[in-house]
């Protein structure tokens, strides 16, 4: 039986290659789609997941959310990672359709309270829709069947600091609500991305199978690599929010620690996520208070991107 | 010719290692010990170097310095890990000596003053009196040969939170002030440490040839090693401070990188060491503009192990 899920998005170059996934995969019942500002600014965010949508032929309700960090000010987007559109700065055809009128966290709050215990909610921006929807309705930890969060870092550093993912970074303080939530949570971060990464043959053979999609999907991978390139001295990127559906679908192929997660909001560390172990003892009690998740911290790397790139090819 | 230094300890089992190694190697000419609360308090602390130094016949001088951290309330000192004497509750010696009458910060000013660009300062404890020594002479840093820092954790997480080393963690600000002060300086951290595991065959070694100091070793390291045993499930010690001189004496056993340091001050993620690589952009620029410093990160553990017994041996 396939997985309902909603996907909570700033798409972003990796996150069009997991909205791809998410409409594609058998196992995979996408319920809808809500948007965050990150990589992109919220329209541009909306924008994108109607329009990859419409590309797969597909009406997937999209409904906007935050545009906006819950308590820092917002720092500009990423351009020279994702492009001023968000797909790599290629040009790309008109939406036809429109944004669900409900907001995010409204989406989330109707859609898990419809379906209790059945719908998975997969984040892979900013955490501010699922911040949001747990202040409309904090029983929402007893009714989702679980969270997967793409976000942080335990002991691979930082992405946007020398210890801060961008995700978490972005909103700090919304991370710190939902990480700590107390609902059943994985955290699919960079100390597993980072050991995936996608090269162009298997771009190409992705490009081939998705139609106006993958073009789309290869044209923006392109701007993306360079970007890898000259950062990472890398040939090839990280697919990180696909990695988030691989846990869905294949967790088989991760590893995974249980322990007590935590977020810092301020100061040199703002945006890092820490994590203690179950059952490790520290100088004080205060970072195992936390309810307990899971966190990936070791995967079959090759597996995940053979298993992305098998399902969009 | 032997290197020059000033001792900054908390003995303290690894400590104590480290101030033997000190007295003993023919590279190493220990000027005088400086002492700091953290794995002892401030008493037990001096009590302890002017003991081991005599144990080994030495006329070494000892300045007593702080008693608590710059800013942040003390913690109190780890007894389970060091013993309520520091030295494994293992019965002791009186001491026949005395403190030097002047701080340790004056003790360090005075000492480098005296030779200009030759003293090495090799900090093994929280890092109050190298703090201290610059407000009272911030000149020291064009002064002092080198700084070597056995604290921090870059990629290896913490030992007294998930991510903050004790040293550090017992006194964040001043951590602060000495890792970004601009002098030479390396760190000794996690990183390499967890590298190094001193067994019994290595630590019987060691007490059969350094005679009455060498009993107080051994019988420090058994207390020492049960908290490993039970902790990390390791038959052995990480010996932290004794890591340190192996730097200062031989360091082609490691691989350092350089970079910009900084220390975490408040919340969740309070005394943790963060690492930018020089010439690594983050999204933002502050986390690079402190002085550049190198940092270890790899170490031949086995090697390192092998000239801390051959040394002592
Ligand atoms: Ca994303
Ligand atoms: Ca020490």
């Amino acid at each position: 039986m396939a997985h309902p899920i909603i996907f909570d998005t700033d798409p972003g170059v990796d996150d069009a290659q997991a909205i791809a996934i998410a409409l594609a995969h058998p196992d995979i019942d996408l319920l809808g789609m809500t948007t965050t500002f990150g990589n992109v600014n919220i329209t541009t965010a909306t924008h994108n997941a109607l329009l990859l949508a419409e590309l797969a032929d597909r009406q997937i309700p999209v409904a906007q959310g935050a545009a906006a960090p819950l308590v820092k000010p917002r720092h500009p987007a990423p351009t020279h990672i994702h492009g001023d559109n968000g797909l790599g700065n290629i040009a790309l055809p008109e939406v036809q359709g429109r944004a669900d009128p409900r907001s995010a966290a409204q989406f989330i709050v109707d859609t898990v309270n419809a379906r209790p215990g059945e719908v998975s909610l997969v984040a892979v921006g900013p955490l501010g829709n699922l911040a949001a929807a747990l202040q409309l309705d904090p029983a929402l930890i007893d009714k989702v069947k679980q969270v997967i969060v793409m976000g942080g870092s335990i002991r691979e550093g930082g992405n946007v600091t020398p210890v801060a993912e961008a995700n978490i970074f972005n909103d700090p303080h919304a991370a710190a609500r939902v990480l700590t939530a107390g609902w059943p949570l994985v955290m699919v971060g960079l100390d597993v991305t980072h050991r995936c990464v996608l090269g162009p043959d298997q771009m190409a053979r992705i490009e081939a199978g998705q139609g106006r999609l993958g073009q789309v999907l290869a044209g923006s991978y392109a701007f993306y690599r360079d970007f890898y390139q000259q950062m990472l001295d890398i040939d090839g990127c990280c697919p990180h929010d696909s990695c988030a559906l691989a846990w869905l679908v294949r967790p088989e192929l991760f590893t995974t620690q249980r322990g007590h997660l935590g977020v810092a909001t301020l100061g040199l560390a703002e945006g890092q996520t820490l994590f203690a172990p179950q059952g490790r003892g520290f100088i004080e009690e205060r970072w195992s208070r936390t309810p307990l998740a899971d966190v990936c911290l070791g995967v079959d790397g090759d597996a995940v991107v053979e298993w992305i790139t098998d399902t969009l090819a």
